[in-house]
């Protein structure tokens, strides 16, 4: 059973935001949608957290003719992992993002211009305040779980060590307590690829960027597969169209980068895509406290954990590192290490695999066991 | 013991060479190195082959005040690994390379004006045809070794599996029978870095076009280091000069790469870099056989290989693919995997580990065992 025809909501909220740079970010306002209904107990509600690039639009079609539908429309909908009969399921767009929510391609309502570098730098714990306010909104005290892949996992660890008492439990997959200093590099050189297009103009363009944001997507995509994944996709394989000694003759893993680079171009934001980067290289889980342990401690509910082993980005021992750390607290937490050659992507194409494992944790989270 | 003060030497051979693409390319100068002298039954020969950026100053100094000794400095010399002493050894700057050697920054002499992109398409196996001519030159029908990493590594494999008559025994290091797509990806976008820089001009510019060249290298960097070894090195460190929050702020890591992405302009040509990339992603020591099986049938003598636990761009069950083909041949071949953090270009710095295991394998070699 699909979900069907979904509708793309909003809401700003009039106070403003202090953001952990100690700067204040206002009016926000938050693109979500909800897919099923909320009960009477409002304890029914999952908050599905959204990765870097990812929007709102986690299932359904807008309209008929929709091509595709939402981003992760296989785990949500009646009788799905996620399941509408059951639960109301929420998702929220980042602040930061160009989908909807307030970010640098906004209007800075002091001025009537775009943001754009004038943006402050915010961090996914800004980004969990925000989807907070969203909560208050829909008058949800307490979430029954939170759910969410890389940056959307680190989303669920704010919930589970700022928010404790506002989430019955966490789904955590794919991600990290801190990005180390190879991920930090790869981000890197994406930037570093934008501020080389002359068309940035110090992120005061009218056009995005296209080659620079490309590319920078291009890297990225290296990222999130794996060398097996590649080489089962691509192999060595050299493009039909090329000679193998033209010079500008490419590999199909080659072509296959820059035409999602620049596809890529047609739907997000290069401000966007480079503040979001900023949030991922900035996250820190134990940011403001003295250590992980000091930052777990807050933690109050079971959490669920998944890595998967071909996953370079945030590989699986980053995982367990606080996997161990939650452990070693005392605190209720459920591990699985997935083998998958999908690498960092693995947390949404594999979720055949951790569906059940899933569902299990949700049935012990909600008869209290 | 140092090698002291050593002489750059240049060949340029009046033949042309038939290139792998069916071009012909010449006259070819090759720069080169040697150290040591040839013994009376020119028997004592050891060409060690240099990676992508790499030159023919492998070892000592031009002058008593050059800084930085050449490139592999700590393993020739007297006394050393590949001992002065006992050994005439040579290195050789690839054709298609910017330090001495014809490359795309050559003047072709058909036309006076530099090749740039007229240069043609090279590969590794037309390196190796044109050291074989330097070998001629210096009258050395059988050379006692051949030894390289990486790129180097890929010249050797071509010596053992195309010249076999040429050579007593080979030793790789770090490196592939053929690159992987992940490997051919890293490139794509390094490439695709120096094809953005509008001052590339399609490889007619006057200066290095820098902010690509930069960027190109600050990726390549990524993948010499490991996760492992770029967390000891740098961590999460932060600029102490960069406010967390500032948006252009940077993490240390960012700083080193962008610091020595711009060094590198300074001292190796963009259009060299594309042509030795191009090299490495066409790379495919069974080309023209086969497979790997039928390539490897033509090698007549020991070789050693080395692979390292953290190399990640020619990672260890490359060079294992390599090492079973040839067991299965029943060729003599002895197979090291060195646990390092160091990545890939662990074959550089673990030098005092390989190096018993080394000495050992030339002596076997020297005495007939």
């Amino acid at each position: 059973m699909t979900i069907g025809i979904v509708e793309p909501k909003s809401i700003t909220f009039d106070r403003e935001l202090r953001l952990e740079s100690g700067r204040i970010l206002g009016p926000i306002t938050l693109a979500y949608e909800t897919y099923g209904a909320l009960n009477a107990a409002r304890s029914n509600a999952i908050l599905v957290t959204h990765a870097w690039t990812g929007s709102a639009h986690l299932a359904g079609r807008y309209s008929a003719d929709e091509q595709k539908a939402g981003w992760w429309n296989e785990i949500v909908g009646p009788g799905k992992l996620l399941d509408t009969d059951r639960y109301c399921v929420i998702c929220s767009n980042v602040i930061g993002s160009c989908y909807g929510s307030t970010g640098p391609a906004s209007i800075n309502p002091k001025t009537g211009k775009k943001y754009n570098l004038s943006f402050p730098v915010i961090t996914v714990r800004d980004m969990v305040r925000a989807e907070a306010l969203l909560m208050d909104h829909l008058g949800i005290d307490k979430l029954l779980c939170v759910l969410g892949g890389s940056m959307g996992g680190m989303q669920a660890l704010e919930w589970a060590t700022q928010l404790p008492e506002r989430l019955a439990s966490a789904v955590v997959l794919a991600t990290t307590p801190r990005p180390s200093a190879q991920a930090i590099s790869l981000n890197a050189v994406a930037r570093w690829a934008i501020f080389n297009d002359p068309t940035w103009r110090k992120g005061e363009y009218r056009k995005n960027p296209k080659d620079g944001l490309a590319l920078a997507r291009g890297i990225g995509h290296i990222t999130f597969l794996s060398d097996e994944s590649m080489t089962a996709k691509f192999n060595r394989r050299f493009s039909a169209k090329d000679g193998l000694f033209d010079f500008f003759g490419q590999f199909e893993v080659e072509r296959y980068l820059s035409y999602n680079g620049y596809n890529f171009v047609d739907r997000f934001d290069t401000n966007s895509f480079l503040y979001l980067a900023k949030a991922l290289d900035l996250y820190d889980v134990a940011w403001g406290y003295e250590s992980l342990q000091e930052a777990f401690a807050q933690v109050q509910v079971p959490l669920q954990f998944f890595a998967f082993t071909s996953d370079w980005l945030y590989p699986p021992y980053q995982t367990e590192e606080m996997v161990n750390a939650l452990k070693e607290l005392g605190k209720p937490v459920d591990y699985h290490l997935i083998q998958s050659s999908y690498g960092h992507d693995a947390f949404l194409l594999e979720h055949e695999t951790f569906a059940p494992m899933v569902r299990e944790f949700l049935q012990k989270v909600e008869t209290g066991i």
